[in-house]
């Protein structure tokens, strides 16, 4: 029952006043799928724009498949990320459409393949070529969120020709996402370059000081560069996401 | 030898001056088992309420078997947490109520299953599927102890609604257990919907910046809501001990 | 108007569909008091207990007597917190009843000064003298909140027999707030002599490897007795809130 | 010389292959104003979309000055961040527009003050009064930039239907930012409630472990709600900065 | 030659002036074994009383096995730490009375048993069972030097009565070592009760905001007990060691 | 009464049973001074060796005075750390024996100067000028509890003939207290040059990556050499009393 | 086409204006080699005095193959760190003069042995023995580079004299390359005793509070000698290039 | 007594076995100047290139110009670091020829005042005008101990263009010493542009996530161009001594 129908039942008398409140209280109950493990927001596509995407570590396999089942079965484009192989072996049986790139480790569903944004293009950036699994994550999702993604792959300061070279391409972009471990140099530089918002992942590649990619973020939230904002460390779904909802802005 | 018959018998002139005072001293020890690796505390039943819990992790196979043996012929009611199924393979000829339970990896025996505090309830709550084995420690903590406990999974931040849903059980529970990693957010939330005692459980779910349940950590510890206190990151057995507690207080 | 009225009114024909659903929206906003630079939480004491505590550091001095004016007009019981004397001056005039405790660094209202819950008393047990104004915090806001308070300080476990001196009344409160700095080992040795809640509150006194009160905090968190739970550091006002609400709990 | 008539002059004769490459190097160095201890970007105007904003904290107040006179005399809208009101003070007897605003502690000159992006509107949201003049940097930059900005202060979740009131002013919101200190869990929850990129700005209120700031941003970083980018702490600039980027987005 | 008869033959003019100062230098270099990857300190047990203890971890096997097999050649009692059983296996053959203490992760040769501290006893005490490894690594170390051991086991504060029964073994020791994990209490209530040097050993036994020791490592750096100084988190041998030659003064 | 007093008084019927175990537990209450504000431990030189020692820092002029003079009625021997002088001036008129050391920043009282060790010194040794203050401090304390001292001060390990140049002094030494700042190298250095206890204390002068003195903190507790041990960063109260007391062992 | 024929085609009317800059933007595109995963550094050699050396963790081994084999065809020495036996395996049938050094995990081309620096030499001294793998990363790096290295190994501080035995080889190195972790005091040492660079290596030996090299790191950042600078905690290579590129200055 | 004068007056019979080596000793002292309070080690100059320097933070003013004083006296140059303005007014009295440079917060004597390294330049290059004070410690370190230095100032990679216009300084230059707060990017960037020693100095400059200079300091130090090492942060002297030290070499 619609929130109007709720209330013309009530109106028509055919609701307590005790039991209106409660029937508007269950509907948000309705907006999630309960599988006890699990309160999936059926709401979430239409509340931020895309279906609840599955961070898939720390949960089992058979929860996994489960709720992507769900999820795949009411939605033609679908996420779960950090995901092993195994849970792809369970799920293509049941999901015919179900997809899998191990690089980026994400499982996912991409019946609706539609270009929704043009040519507003979004750059994906490394600094090396150990940043790759991290800058396919955030690839894939703005992709599969109807997104032309150009990917600019170990482009890092160290030498700064290879950047220079590939200025023009940068610029083009609509929205740059910038993946670097190590000292997270390329953010600040990057958003020296262009006047569009410059998503910076940091990421765990590195060691010694780098503790963990502790070293880029800090970096990076200390960007002397206007326009660069971070996301977690390793995050390249986040900052895909993120890129896909500024291109979509207008 | 009772403190009362120690003295009796210093009064009746069978004990010296130094022999009561080494009396008194020697009770202190008879509370005590002693395993040679382990010194096991028999008062801590009628002094804390409830027998000393055994921590597995860190202890050989060998020294959990022996401690837990000890205090499941002692007491009805006996909790190991963080036991691996090995320990449970061995006890389970010696200890025929013994049993275990795989997403808590707790082993315990639950003998006495009488219901304690009536209809008073703890809402165990947790903001993700990540969060359910420390939830699962914490409600079944709760459980042996002899409360009834209402599990709340799933129901994190992002989707407020699922929250909201679900309000009407939380503001009925008596204790509020709120579990949950990355920004652990949900504590706060929850301590401004009620007007009971919150025992936020941080856990090591996430990634990144999360730093092994630091960030949910210092989030809970910051909580701008009042009635919120917390317990170490993934400690789901000292939140569900904690919440008992509370519960039985009248 | 109630949500009852609201819904007479839509179904006597008054309120349209579209007014019905703006009116019970409405009705969130006026439980907000909005002074353009602080949004008062007026339902707070009735979904949570007491009234909104004002936290004053980082307000300014006009912000904070405007504020605090607002609720104690409105409340009889009321609290601002990390509060200079100089708000107290200018508050004094226009409030009667208004008092302040140099030691807590509160300011209050406690016109309603009846005790709620009978002989039940919390203990406020402090290590050192130097602990002694986050303990006085902790106190009065139980006190104002309805609670009779048991004063136990400087027992720190360097001199053990100072504290078993007062095991008696410790064991006798119905919840212990135990405050201390340094390694804030009185936290632990407290929780394994009661079978109460022991709310643990890191203070920041200390120097050196205290890190500003990180040791005492991080000691408190691993506490290796049960029913220890943790505030942020030197947060007095938390612990005492939270002692309160347990201390109600019947 | 631009960089054409580099390459005319050259065709033509008049410069050597030596000269022509030291003219196109020395158009690079044009596009500064050396003043000794700065080296002002005059193209960061063009390249960026709004010309280089001056850090006062760090530099000599007649550091600020200078550089600040030659920026103001050159464009119409300039900012310059953290500054002292000692600078407006020496300033505004040469530079007639220049404002100060003390809560943001933002010197700046606003002479075009067109409004760039119509209807659409930046949200400027805070958790508590404390983060008011981080949140006053940031909507004042945005303003400064030409755009509207929506101020909602003080509307953290410990009291949920303040923000929940206020539902509909978010939603409406072309970008969000969000500023908290403490926990910093309102960035999540405005996450979960729009489809809208949030830039969240952690802010040093709180005290304790809180650690300046740190719980607050990792938080952030964490949010489990996707969309959510970080910023510095206190970085009220670097927010206004980027949400204007997005606003201009079309 | 020693710098007696460097001299002598210097005076004999049989050395030049250029020699003897080579000679003497020479010196320096006859006090080290030279084994390619490893220096051995031939004058350790003069200067230090004790031959150079081998740290195991980090080393290859092999590298174990020469310098172990060198200095127990030249040394009655030697000591390799962290010392997997392989090394044994493979030194047993070659070095007839060489031993390994599994739990202690010792491979140690000790034929000069001997007490050379008569009834100067050193207690060797743990809070929890799982301590006992680094506890053992302690003890052994002090035996192995010539000391008398008392092990005093899983006496942590959560059950004080266990620490209070045994006061009378502690307080009759010459030395205390305090080997404890998670909040590190005990050393602080040790040190409270004895008038005797307290060597604190923080162990890395614990979980969460245990972060591998830190917080008992910061708990006995910010004891209040005086006499109580500190060794790296899980350095029984450093324990065992100073224990030794603080019971050999006299 | 004394324990035996009590019993005795029990035996001849004065007591009953239940006014017996109160008398004892009344002995542990006479042991302690009550100010309201602190619980002075009387019962500490007795079991530890020396009166209670006040840490001034954290506690009001006014406590301290009151503190101090009930102390120095009492014992001979009284110390008062990190104390203003404004203290001193208070207690002067009181207390005629009163002295204060502003390098030290210590009050105290030292009637009773008898050097209790003999010819057994303690070395105080400092990296640089910088670390006076913290060795005058251990100094001081030591030389108050009856010992030699010999002070070794600015011998840091850059200029390495400097400390080899006083080798004599600090071997012939019977414990040795190591005070640096920076990278506390020379408490490795000095623990590789005796076979007698290094205290080593790590104090907080230097800048930058020192982080108030972690560096030096984590430098000395990973220390190479055997035989040493560390207080809290700048504590020279401690190593000066730990020192003391192995100084009186024999 | 180099930069002075692009000018020359342009000025012969063979290029037009939009070309010119089209073409000498293109020639940093030339530079590098673009491998779709990798974009390699082809000016490196030339700019930076070597090629681009290949930090093969964090890529797969196929990829390490593809760039190492580019790299090794175009350019004589040819270095890879942090590799695997498995990336040589394949390289070898390919590359017929690679090369592997398993205690430094590197994989390298030497064809041009020639020694670049006549008698200059490297010494690089290790503390300990479990440093000699980051040691010979740095020693096999130099030499590649065309330098004379001096291996000093196992000479820590906690045994001076072995230090001092080799003070001449030491000081007669044009610089030193320390390599050191636990308290890595062996730098200010070796720094205190020449006047040439020392070039400081933190190495991850250790345990405990050596928190991963941290302690290494901070105590060599905070070295009280002048002329010793810091690389990352087990940069070796970094190491061992710095010295190269010093031991070239003439 | 110069070493070979104690030897020959030994051959001579003037000096028995005993007293040659305790001569020998001597002279160790000798190289030490002891103000009581300071050892200052008069043979630095000699064996590391220059006098010892002065870090005047945390030593009196008394012990400042004490110490200067003697230095000035005895070396031509000399330099204390640090230092407020009155230690200068205090020694300019006594010590004609000292200065004071208040933005590098130095004070020293600079009598010989010639060139030592000809034509080779040492770069001092800062990323923003608030890292001009430690840029000058360094410059002005190298220019006392004879070397050129080229100051290019505020050049940080937000603005590349300002930094490409001078690579040609840059590149010309024999070291280069960079200088940056914030994200410290400039280090890598300016690594990977040349083919010299790059020394990178860390500042405090920055907010929030920079965390007082650990920000650029873990940035250095993970930096992806090889040729960069770091000093502490804010150590402008450290990066000029080592500067000067490169320089010399040939």
């Amino acid at each position: 029952m619609e929130a109007k129908e709720i209330l013309e039942a009530y109106r028509a008398g055919k609701l307590t006043d005790t039991a209106v409140l409660a029937a508007l209280q269950e509907k948000y109950r309705e907006e999630t799928l309960h599988l006890g493990f699990a309160s999936l927001d059926l709401d979430r596509a239409e509340r931020c724009g895309f279906p609840e995407v599955v961070f898939c570590a720390g949960k089992t396999e058979g929860q996994c498949v489960e709720i992507l089942s769900a999820l795949m079965k009411k939605y033609d484009n679908v996420i779960g990320t950090r995901a092993d192989a195994g849970i792809y072996d369970r799920l293509k049986n049941k999901i015919p459409h179900v997809l899998y790139d191990s690089t980026a480790a994400m499982i996912y569903q991409h019946k609706d393949n539609r270009i929704r944004n043009g040519e507003r293009t979004i750059a994906v950036i490394t600094a090396g070529t150990g940043d790759i699994p991290v800058a396919e994550e955030a690839a894939l999702t703005a992709e599969i969120m109807g997104n032309r993604v150009r990917r600019i792959y170990d482009v890092g300061v160290a030498g700064l020709h290879r950047l220079l070279a590939r200025q023009g391409e940068i610029r083009a972009a609509n929205v740059c996402v910038v993946v670097a471990g190590m000292e997270g140099a390329l953010a600040s530089v990057v958003g020296g370059l262009v006047d569009k918002p410059v998503i910076a992942v940091p990421t765990s590649i590195g060691y010694g000081a780098n503790f963990h990619g502790l070293s880029a973020l800090l970096s990076m939230l200390n960007s002397c560069a206007a326009g660069v904002s971070v996301v977690n460390i390793d995050n390249g779904f986040g900052a895909g996401r993120l890129a896909a909802m500024i291109n979509e802005m207008r």
